[in-house]
């Protein structure tokens, strides 16, 4: 580290030595950041970014929150890291924090490094508990990329690593596209339902161990389940002694405007797995929540499972800062009102405004924009004219997730109306500019 | 966190809230651990414990290195997170760090949260370089716990995990309980080579995509592979058109006594696995480290897989003072040397002594001692005399490592002579009244 901190350095040395998740490797041009604190990231050459993205929709509370990193500075004091066989103080208070955030029957957390390994390990439990092989889970998600999680997955990229089995996937409801002939939400959910329990009776009713959902399925398009989905596949559950776990690892915590997804809806899992918004991914760590009855069933079976950094100290630590920052400060309320008062009716009025924008959704902080080159069609907009367009919006100093056809609109759940209001405004001009050349 | 912290409390809120890894939850009494520094542990009361175990095999550098520590805070003051697809600086550097200590042909890192999930994408690289489909690996091995990385695996703790496909294990050495009836080193050596062509010929010499070996198997027992083995599995791979994957997430960075442990053979592998002694597990991280044709072949082939926190900010800081400490104060040096001089001499001093001893094998700071009740059927001691065992030591202070029927020796590679001295006393001491009561 001799030679001088330039944008130029870091992304040489970026270019020379780092290899990339989900990438051809050969023509990368990753931005530069160097810090950040709140809403905003900076390069070193001073310039800043507004970051409506969350990075990988994880940063709910904003970078750099000053006691969050003050109480893992002074964690890294005291003890970094210690084996998960011992008990450490964090660690049970991580978990209780964590607790008093679930349904009631939820009695126990436990911790792995991040989303995919805690959907891992929810499945291994599912699979034990009920003595069952299959895992159902939805076409339209993601689950994250180790073995069983990435084959659990249903979107493209789970074809190249099919190499776990027992995995049969279902269509989830999205009355945009639905899979069903589906004219309004109502039929949408009520046909989704059919077509999951006739999975369930070509799969073999007694074969299924566990429903793997996204609460809000997330990368796959900030799908909200209609209104009753996510009660009747918790009773298709019950009918067929399947558990039903749900993956909140990008939608809990703060992103729908409350504290964990399911609070949205009338159900309660037996599995609940987490990552991202538990700590914000200050210091890595995820898990699994787990209900009681599940407990209760490994007090004397043997867990076949585990990790060497379950429940490290520093990323408990993290975990105890955050729930308490995000409880003092209000930030799961502000998700919510920002969502429903400000982001929320802005983007619905783009919508309308744009037909490049074949629907607006969401829920809280976490929306969606979906452009189409053609409105009555639905034809999604090609790849290069959405990557054109994230680099617009960069090129205005602000930070987007861009999926497919689809802008993720997922600020920090911090984020100030004036923010909103910015980025709307940055939105408004760039999709003006691209309708004018691609709606049609 | 009104309550006052005591041992108590901290075990109490462990056990009401916690679920742990590889056991049976009913009645676990976790050991409560508060801090700790150098080879020291100690609980909320002033118990001290010195620290033969380096918690999972990870904690290198000792706890608390003053330096890491340090850079941990100020990182965290700087930027603790951010989304893989940027460059960061901490990224690239520890990234050329890591390069440094390995083979020239080695140009990039692909980085993980831990060990598991560095030996998945290792295995997903391997399987779309070649295009086939199976791993081969020991059956005497552990490679962590996520989908493919628990079924390539070879300890029992794989069978109720089955759920991956396209592994296959085959017998690697073991003279003290050899699978070939070999008596000694060189015929042990060139009959699980044999038995290894074997096992490709019979699984299709075109089918297999890799095999992934640890170096020095680790929690299989600390088997230092006879000379000539890696070298000629390196032989097969390149015979066979399959790559060699050498999983050093536990022997790397400076537990055998060098930088990887690869460095005492002559054998250059094609991917690497990395994770534990990299940072000595102070925020969790891994990786895979890859060699030029394979990172040539992703210059244009999309790589499919990914996580939130490759690559995080904070874990990359910890690997480069981490690294940079273990060079510019010889801890590698160190862990040679009082493994040369001392704690090996001192270990097969005792196995000269007592019969209870099966035998003590190791290099550097990565030692075993295998128990037997029968010194010639071998017979292995029973699990609750090892209970026992381990009980007896902590009462002395000493936390070990133990695992079937051996004592793990894993001190930190920080230890002093002094310490060395310490443990091999009570080692002495402890040994000596259970071999009154158990040897035969
Ligand atoms: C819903 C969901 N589950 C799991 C994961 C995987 O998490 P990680 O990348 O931390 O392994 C993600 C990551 O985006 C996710 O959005
Ligand atoms: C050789 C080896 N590989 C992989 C792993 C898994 O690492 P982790 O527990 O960080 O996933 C371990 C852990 O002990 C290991 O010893």
């Amino acid at each position: 580290m001799n030679k001088p901190v330039s944008n130029e350095y870091v992304h040489a040395l970026d270019r020379q030595f780092v290899f990339h998740s989900w990438s051809t490797q050969g023509n990368l041009n990753p931005l530069v950041i160097a810090g950040g604190e709140g809403c905003t990231l900076w390069d070193y050459e001073g310039r800043q970014y507004l970051d409506f993205s969350s990075q990988l929709v994880n940063t709910n509370i904003g970078h750099q929150h000053p006691k969050v990193i003050a109480a893992i500075q002074e964690q890294a004091g005291t003890l970094v890291t210690v084996a998960p066989a011992t008990a450490n103080l964090m660690r049970g208070e991580a978990a209780k924090r964590i607790l008093s955030h679930a349904p009631d029957t939820f009695s126990k957390v436990f911790f792995t490094n991040a989303g995919a390994d805690a959907n891992e390990n929810a499945m291994r439990m599912a699979r034990l508990y009920t003595g069952r092989d299959k895992i159902l889970s939805a076409y339209r998600s993601y689950h994250g990329s180790t073995g069983a999680a990435i084959v659990a997955t249903g979107d493209p990229r789970r074809v190249p690593n099919e190499f776990a089995r027992g995995h049969v996937h279902f269509f989830n409801p999205y009355l945009f596209r639905s899979e069903f002939h589906a004219s309004d939400e109502e039929e949408e959910c009520q046909r989704a339902l059919q077509h999951l329990r006739r999975v369930i009776e070509c799969e073999g009713t007694n074969a299924i161990a566990a429903i793997l959902l996204e609460t809000v399925p997330g990368t796959a398009g900030i799908l909200v389940p209609p209104k009753g989905y996510l009660e009747g596949v918790r009773s298709l559950a019950d009918e067929f002694g399947m558990l039903l776990i749900l993956d909140e690892v990008m939608a809990g915590f703060g992103r729908t405007g409350s504290w964990l997804a399911l609070d949205n809806f009338n159900v309660v899992p037996d599995l609940i797995c987490f990552a991202k918004g538990v700590n914000s991914g200050y210091v890595p760590a995820g898990g699994v929540m787990i209900s009681q009855p599940v407990c209760d069933y490994f007090d004397n079976h043997f867990f076949p499972g585990g990790l060497t950094y379950s429940g490290h100290p520093l990323a408990m630590a993290a975990i105890v800062a955050t729930l308490d920052v995000m409880a003092e400060e209000g930030i799961v309320d502000n998700s919510r009102r920002i969502g429903q008062e400000l982001l929320g009716p802005g983007l619905r009025a783009l919508a309308d405004k744009y037909p490049l924008i074949g629907e607006a959704r969401g829920i809280g902080l976490f929306w969606a924009l979906e452009f189409v080159s053609d409105e009555k069609l639905k034809t999604p907009l090609p790849a290069p004219v959405m990557a054109q367009m994230k680099a617009a919006f960069q090129a205005r100093g602000l930070l987007t997730f861009i999926v497919d056809n689809r802008l993720h609109v997922v600020p920090p759940c911090i984020v100030s109306p004036a923010q909103v209001t910015q980025a709307l405004g940055i939105f408004d001009e760039v999709i003006g500019e691209f309708s004018a050349r691609h709606a049609h």
